[in-house]
C-alpha cells in the first residue's frame, strides 16, 4: 500500500499515522521527494480500511497494491481447487457441466429433466426452488417441495444437486443439497456469506451484475474466513449500457479469476443472455476461454411448459453442446498454477 | 401490454396463448397488419409475466406499457404519501433532514453529534450499528449494542433514529428503532422485503448500485404488497464507468421517481460521492431537483475520529448546508399530484 | 507517478528503465521494502506514456498522482477563467443562459425564438445547422444555411451564437460565429480539437457519453495546448444502464471539474434526460450545484413543429426557469479559486 | 413501429399525425381499447423519425419493432458478405488473422513484424500510423510515413494492410491501403462515415467504447447507404464498471450482429483486454463464439521497443495462438442465413 501525502503534511498527524500503521504490524518506508512524500507500507496490508487513511486531511492519495484477499489468492495458494461432491469433480482440469431447468414445476418434469442432462453428459443437476423474482406477483418458486422433488430427482439419477438458498431462514432444507447457490443479488449478503462459512459444503456465489471481480472474491473471502473453503465463483453477465442481451457476459473474468484465484469458475450463459439463441455460442466461448464448467438452463417441452424461460435449451440442443465442448477442450488449455 | 407476433404464428399455439391471456383477465384487441399480427392487452397485466409470454415460438417481441407496480403507482394513488414519526414528517411538502455518523462509536460520540445535528436543523438521527463492509476482516459495526447507544441518544435529544437492518435474525433489536433502512446491497433481498411488509413501521429503501428506477419502485412494492404502505425511497448513487466520485448520484431520479410514484424521495450525498467535498453542492442540487430531504453524514471531530469516512462533515459545515437549503426550497417547488 | 516493481527485477531493465526516466527530466526516490521495490518520480510527468511503463516485464503496476493535463489545471492557474463574447460574460461568477432550439428550421422560427428566449433571460442563443444523427435517413439539419439564419437571428437580436461543428471542412462558414461547440460524439475528435486550438474563438467542448472527467479535461487540453484558451466544458449526460432518462444526467461532475480545472461548467439538461418535463427538476438542481451556466432546448409552437425534440420546453416554461434559477444563485456559491 | 396514444387525444392532433405518417407511406392499423388507442404502423418505418412521434402531447409512448438499418440487415440479405483484399478472404466461412504492432516505427520493426506475422499465418497485415491518443503531449504516430513503412513491409511480404483514419483530411494517403480502419472514438463521426461511403474499398468499423449493437449497425448503414457495401464490424471492448481490464470485451457481440447483419464480425482481444496475458484466452474464446477473424498486437521485441503497448504478444504466442484457434474452429460452426 502507497500513501502519498499532501505537501507540507502537519507534524502532529503524521506522527498520528505511522504509530497507528506500525500498530497494526506494518513496516513504514518513507520517500521524500521534492513536493511530495510518499509512505510504502509493507506487511498484511488487509488489515488496513483504506477508506480510513483517505479520509485524513494530511492525505493526497492512497493506493493499493496488494490485493485485499488472502484465502481466495492464487499467490498464497498456487494449486486449483477442486470441488468434489457425488464422484463428480469440478476445478483442476476437471471440467463439468450443470444442468436443469430454470424452476423445478412437478416430479414427472424434474425427473426428466435429470435423466435427459445426464444422458447428454451433465453431471451435476441444476433447478430453481426459491426464485428471486423482481415482482412481488410473479411465481416465487416451489419452495421446500422444490427441492424435495430436487432430492427425488437425485435419488433417480444419482446426480448430485444445487439449488439457490435466498435467506438464512431457509437454510434447514439444505441439508442434502450438494451445492448451494448464492445468487447474484445476494452476493453481498454478508450475514448470509458468514453463516455459509461454517458449514463444510461446496458454495457456488454468482458475480452481483454491478460487482467487480474483486468484489466477488472478497465474497468469496466472506465464506473462506470462516472455515470453508469450498468456494466456486459463477460469472453470469454484469449489467451495462447494452440492451440487446438481458445481460454482459463478461468472459474475461475467466482468465482474470483464475489467475488471481485458485478457484474454480464457471460462466452461466443462459442467464447472461436471457435468449436461447445465444447459449451455444457463449457456452463454446467460455470453455474456449478457460472456464471449469458450464450451468445452463434445459428444459422438456417447450410447447406444454409455461415456465420455462425464454433462455432455456432443449436436451437435443445441450447435447450437441457437450460434445462440441468436449471436442475443442483439449485446445484450450491454460497454466495459472 | 402489446405482443407482436412473428409472421404466420401456429394457430394451435396462438389459440393457447389467447386462452391463457383471457384466463388471467386480460381483454385482448387484436390488429391484423400485412405481415404482422399485434396482440393489445387491457385489463391488469402486472400479473403477467412478461418472460414467460416471450419465451414463446410464435411471439417476435412483448412490450410493457403499463408499470408493473400498482401500490407504489401515483396512478392510483395521486396524492404524496406523508411519513411520520416522533412528530417529525417527510413527504408531501415536509423537507426532512436526516444526520449523523457513518458508525454509532462511543456512547460520547453519537451524543455529541446527535445534540449537534439537533441544533443544526436535523429532524432525524442515522448512525451505523450493522454495517455492511465488503471485506470479512473489516469493522462490522457494533451490532445491537450501537442500537442500544441510539436509543440513549434518541432519549436524551427527543430526535427519532433511523439505522440499517442486514438480515432478519436483527429484526428483534429493532422494535424501538423509528425507521429502518434497507441498504443498497439488499435492495433486492426478496426475504428481507417481504417481512418488513408486515410491519407497521417505516421502511427506507436505498437503490440498489446498479438498480433501474423501476426495480427500486418493485422492491418498494414488496413491502407495500405486504401491507406497509410507509415506505421511503434513497437514491444513493448508481455504478458507472466514472471512478472519480465513489458512485454517481443520478439526480434526476427525483423528479422519475415522484412523477411515476407517491412516496417520499431522500438523497443521500454523502455516500453517492465519497468526498465531503462534494456534499453541500450535491445537497443543494437535491434539494433544487425536489427531493424530501436529505441523509447526511456528520461526524463530530475529524482529528480523533478513525471511524469517521472520508465523506463526513462537521457539524459546522451542515448546519451552514441546511441554511442554504431552507433558503433554495421556496422557488424548488414542484406539482405531481 | 509511482512505479511498484516485480520482486527481484532483472538489473539491466531496471537500469534501462531509470535511464530513461531520468532523459525525461524526471527525478527518481527509491524505496527498498522487503519485498517490494518502488520507484517515486518528481517532476513533469505528463510528459509520460503510462501505457509504455506498465509494459515492462519488471513493473507490476504504475499509478499516476498528478493530473496529465496543465493548461486547464487549477493548481497551475488558480483564477476562474472567464468567456466574453458579445459583451456576455459566462464563468468566474458570470451566470449565463444559452437557449435556443434543437434544429434551426425557418428564418421565422429561429427568430421568433431568439426574440422570445432574449426577452426570458437568455444571453447567447443557441441552434443546430449541421446535425448528428445516429441515422443516415434522418434530417441532417440545414448546415450552411443553418449558419446563415442564425446569423440573421443574432443581427436582429443582438445575441451572440453557439452551433456546432461536425468536421473540418465545415470550418469556413464559422467565421461569424461566436461559439463553436463540439459535440459529445467528436469528444475524442482530435485532429479537430488540435485545430480549433489554432483559432482565437470560444471552443464548447460536449462531454462524451462514456467519457471520464479526465477524459474531458484531456479534451480541453487538445484545444489549449494549440494556445486557444477559450474552453468551456459541458456536462449533458452519461451513458449508464438506466434507460428511463435518455442518458444518466451526472452533475457530481460540476463540483469536480471546478475543483480541477478553472474552466466554466455548463449542464445541458435537454439532452441529458430527453424528457421537456425533467429540464426545470434538472436545470435547478445544476444551478445549485455551482455550474456556470444552462444550455436549455425552447422551441416556439410544439403543435406545428415536426422538428422539436421531446426535451423542448416553450418559452413561457423557460421564462419561468429563469426567474426560479436567477432566486437561488445568492445562496449557492463555492469557492475553488 | 406501434404507436400507443395518451387517453382521449385530441382528435385534431390525430388526424395530423394519421395524415403526416400516411404521407410516408406508411399503413395504419388502429386498435381501440378500453382506455387506450393503439396505432400499428406497416411498411418502410426506417424514415420515420422515433423521437419526433414521442414528442407529440397524444402520445404515451412509441415502440419500434423493425430494426431501423436496410443495407446491413441480414432479412434484406441473408448471404453472408464476404470480403476479399489482395486474394485474402475474410467472412462467409473464411476466417482471418489480421497481426502487426500497436504502432509503426521504423522499416526494420514493421518488415520484421510482418514476416513473423505472416509466417505464423496471419492473412492481414496490421499497423498504427495516425494515432488517436487522449492526451495531446503523448506520440501522436509517424502519420503518412508510417503510411510510406506499411506499404513497404506490404510489398515484401504480399500481405495486405489495414490501418485507421482519423480525419477525411488524411484520406490522400490512403489510396494503397487495403482496408481503412474507423477506430472507435470515430464511429460516430458521420462526416466521415458519410465519405468512405463513396469509397469501393473495405472499411472496417470499430465499435465505440458506448455504442450499443445498433449503434455500431447504424455506422455501418452510413457507409452503405453512399454504395459501399463492403464493411467490417469490430468488437473491441465497451466501457463498464469494471476496471481490471481496460475495456470488457462483449462477445455476445460476435452471435448477435451475425444474427441482425451478413457483415463479417472481427475481434480484437489486444485493445479490448489491454494486458497480454488475456489475448490467448479471449481469441480462442472470440473464435468459439462464431467471430469471422481476430485482430491481434503483436510486437518484435519486448526488450528493447519502448512503444508496444502492454496488450502486444511476441511472434512465438501469436503462432500458437493460430494453431490452437484452427483446431477449434470445426467444432464452432453457426448458421444464420
Amino acid at each position: 500500500m502507497v500513501v502519498i501525502l499532501k505537501e507540507n503534511p502537519n507534524e502532529k498527524q503524521l506522527e498520528n499515522l505511522k504509530n497507528w500503521l506500525t500498530s497494526l504490524g506494518l513496516e513504514i518506508h518513507i520517500s521524500n521527494g521534492a513536493h511530495q512524500t510518499i509512505l510504502g507500507l509493507v506487511g498484511d496490508t488487509s488489515v488496513v480500511d483504506i477508506d480510513l487513511i483517505k479520509a485524513l486531511d494530511i492525505v493526497e492519495e492512497v493506493k493499493r497494491i496488494q490485493e485485499p484477499f488472502k484465502n481466495a489468492n492464487r499467490k498464497f495458494h498456487p494449486q486449483d481447487t477442486v470441488i468434489e461432491v457425488g464422484g463428480v469433480k469440478l476445478g483442476g482440469g476437471n471440467f463439468q457441466f450443470i444442468a436443469g431447468p430454470c424452476s423445478v414445476e412437478t416430479e414427472e418434469q424434474i425427473c426428466y429433466v435429470a435423466q435427459a442432462v445426464k444422458e447428454a453428459g451433465a453431471g451435476i443437476l441444476r433447478g430453481g426452488a426459491f426464485k428471486p423474482r423482481t415482482s412481488p406477483y410473479s411465481f416465487q418458486g416451489l419452495g421446500a417441495d422444490g427441492i424435495r422433488l430436487l432430492l427425488e430427482a437425485k435419488e433417480k439419477t444419482g446426480l448430485p444437486i444445487i439449488t439457490e438458498i435466498m435467506d438464512l431462514g431457509q437454510l434447514k432444507y439444505f441439508d442434502d443439497v450438494d451445492i448451494i447457490q448464492v445468487g447474484a443479488r445476494n452476493m453481498q449478503n454478508f450475514e448470509l456469506l458468514k453463516e455459509l462459512g461454517h458449514l463444510r459444503k461446496p458454495v457456488l456465489i454468482k458475480r452481483g451484475m454491478s460487482a467487480t471481480l474483486q468484489e466477488l472474491l472478497m465474497s468469496a473471502e466472506y465464506v473462506m474466513a470462516g472455515g470453508n473453503d469450498q468456494v466456486i465463483l459463477c460469472e453470469r453477465g454484469i449489467r451495462t449500457f447494452e440492451t440487446y442481451t438481458r445481460n454482459t457476459l463478461d468472459l474475461s473474468a475467466v482468465p482474470v479469476l483464475k489467475s488471481m484465484s485458485h478457484l474454480p469458475v464457471v460462466i452461466d450463459p443462459s442467464h447472461a443472455t436471457g435468449k436461447s439463441t445465444l447459449v451455444r455460442s457463449m457456452a463454446l466461448a467460455a470453455a474456449a476461454a478457460g472456464a471449469d464448467g458450464l450451468m445452463i438452463e434445459v428444459h422438456n417441452d417447450p410447447q406444454h411448459a409455461w415456465c420455462d424461460g425464454p433462455q432455456s435449451i432443449t436436451p437435443e440442443a445441450f447435447a450437441a453442446l457437450v460434445k462440441d465442448v468436449k471436442s475443442i477442450l483439449p485446445f484450450c488449455r491454460y497454466s495459472y498454477e
